[in-house]
């Protein structure tokens, strides 16, 4: 068994050439590889054209241990990818029948009963292959190790949609590298919430350029930023020498840090939630539903989460929320006041421990001159009281709404820790 | 003049083959690209290791007519970028005495005293080139005409950070590339939904194979089926022959094109709502705000949407939507009765004309035999009454909730058609 070195990507896809998507299985193979051991030089985006796209595998080949191959393996003509890299490889295409059979139950199970002939070239699979079942879409992968000119590589071939490479590389292609790589890698990640990446960086320069072992890596994902501390070891046995620098790093970022592990702001809200039996409701206007939805996405939150009122209409904040009128005409809907009254009002009716608002101008339009766009009011209220969080937002519409909701996620986290 | 009719985008950055940055710069670029009319065939990515650099350029420089490099322009060690193009191209580096002086005034506007001796480098241009302002950041960039074996091309050199390569771009390098084509595309997107990539594209398979002029792609993006018809045309006035094209699509696929242009579903339903003056609300149980929150993305929503009613717990249905405590012990939670009586709770509650609501299990718990999970139930209240839809939708959390939202826009978008 060949140990793998260094992979490279090839995305293919007619739509990242055309800028349509943002080539996010790269960054997500990427950060995989690198959490795995496995050195990544080169990325690749290659359009539906046999010759260029064979080309590209070819020259991959011969220059990296594995190549990850993602999109092109679907139903249509354009879906080429398989059929060349088996032809690089100098395999065969074979029917394969657990595929065949998986894909039909999958189309039975969906009362899909017109389908397509074209539909079957997804189980077509290089003899030798590995096939990676696909639980959540039609398309198969599959892990075909070969020889081109002279050089033993491995190719993987991945779905494009991330919904189904993400899974499928962690359930069968994660484990099979790992079982590959003469390193072993132990990572830990420290997520922070309210430091730009470059203050973070900053704050532990001098730890970056003095560690060998474990080493330190910043990054930016989901918005969050983040470090990855990543200690080398031989052997599970070795001393952890991940929990010192993590410690050192702690001592200094304590503020931003809400996480040190895989936990998302959102789950770190409801298992804080859980853990003190405590209930939470919510009462927005301009994030209109954006701060239920990130709360209801984590499973289990049924259980802390009562519910909501999405007051986009001042209407609606009087007759829901009990927001006097006096507040909307006198210091408007987008005030400290009005936030404060969402809050209260929206404990009171929905009778939760705590109560979150969110009112604000996430624009383009509606902003002034004394309330611009990006200005947001957040409230807690909790049997304590309330208290008011002003919020000068910048970016688009999206981000400001983005911005308010983790930060609505961070005010409850903090009073629930408080 | 050489005309341009293919470009590549060759982005340098070790975050990038780290996964620790997503590659925005290679999307924007390709939709620049694409709108301009020069075919894009390939994107790197390369760290800042000279050697696989330079190999990466000079393959580039010779399949393409212009080579778009991205970051690796600044001061530190590891930017060497501009020295690796330049030396490909056959060009010295020399000192560039308008940058030295922008370089410097941009320091002293920022009141930066101690500008240490690397910055400078970030001034040396190659011979021959047409340096770019950097209005925003340090680093100018360069337009270089050069021949690399045997080959015209053009290396344009741009800064890593997308707030100053985006304005250079449109700035500088846009009226460089458009007084250099032959060619312009018109591009148009038919968007579907409640069809498959695979089915949508077998009924009209015929028209792919035998259009050249314009020609006709599938993807899916955002959830979205589409086709992609594209025209090249010389110059503007042009007679239109994507139209006859898309009039034949709508003839075989009306029942699943919402959209021909770029608006979204969430788009359509709130043009829809505001071109009819009508209102809406929503009611939801297991998309938990996320419904509310697709809607109120949408920039001017305000003025069709008035508020949701987030029922997560039963209490709250019953308390805020009426929903009676018969139905929800007889029938349950998830059933059409309540999805029924919490869409005509809402709608009285919030006095809309329509109003949508969502009940369902989203998992990956809290599945029966009788009520597995996938199973949602929506229902829209108007004047005329109420209709419930059974939905078995598939997938993880995430899909199943986001499957009941793109289906309640959709019921939502028929109503208001009908």
């Amino acid at each position: 068994m060949k140990t793998i070195k260094s992979a490279e990507i090839v995305a293919v896809g007619t739509e990242l050439l055309l800028g349509q998507t943002v080539n996010t299985n790269a960054s997500f193979l990427a950060m995989q590889l690198a959490e795995i051991g496995i050195f990544s030089y080169y990325q690749t985006v290659v359009g539906d054209n046999p010759e260029r796209m064979r080309a590209q595998i070819e020259l991959a080949a011969q220059r990296s241990d594995c190549v990850l191959i993602t999109g092109g393996l679907g139903p249509t003509k354009d879906d080429i990818s398989m059929a060349i890299a088996a032809e690089v490889a100098g395999k065969k295409l074979e029917p394969h029948e657990p595929s065949r059979r998986a894909l039909e139950s999958y189309f039975k199970s969906r009362g899909r009963t017109n389908v397509t002939d074209n539909n079957w070239k997804q189980t077509l699979m290089p003899e030798g292959g590995i096939v990676l079942p696909n639980n959540r879409g039609t398309a198969p992968g599959v892990i075909l190790p070969c020889e081109v000119k002279g050089h033993k590589t491995v190719f993987i071939l991945l779905p494009g949609p991330p919904s189904e490479l993400q899974p499928m590389f962690r359930e069968s292609v994660r484990p099979y590298l790992e079982a590959r790589t003469d390193q072993k890698l132990r990572n830990q990640y420290i997520r922070m919430f309210g430091i730009g990446e470059s203050a973070a960086e900053s704050a532990i320069q001098d730890l970056i350029d003095s560690q060998t072992n474990p080493t330190i890596a910043s990054y930016v994902a989901g918005g969050d930023v983040m470090f990855r501390v990543t200690q080398q070891i031989s052997t599970e046995a070795e001393p952890d020498l991940n929990g010192p620098v993590i410690a050192k790093i702690k001592e200094r970022l304590s503020d931003y840090i809400f996480e040190i592990g895989n936990r998302s702001m959102a789950e770190v809200v409801v298992d804080l939630l859980r853990d003190t039996g405590r209930t939470v409701s919510f009462a927005e206007s301009c994030t209109g539903g954006l701060l239920a939805a990130s709360i209801t996405d984590i499973a289990g939150s049924s259980s802390v989460f009562k519910g909501g009122i999405v007051a986009y209409d001042n209407a609606v904040k009087m007759q829901l929320l009990n927001v006097s009128a006096k507040i909307l005409e006198k210091e408007g809907a987008v005030s400290a006041a009005c936030a404060k009254a969402m809050a209260t009002g929206c404990r009171d009716v929905l009778n939760t421990d705590y109560a979150v608002s969110v009112t604000g101008i996430a624009g383009p339009d509606g902003g002034t001159e004394q309330k611009p766009v990006g200005l947001v009011y957040l409230a807690i209220a909790d049997e304590q009281g309330t208290e008011v969080l002003e919020l000068h937002l910048f970016g688009d519409r999206a981000r400001i709404r983005e911005g308010a909701v983790r930060q609505a996620q961070n005010l409850l986290r903090l009073r629930l820790l408080a």
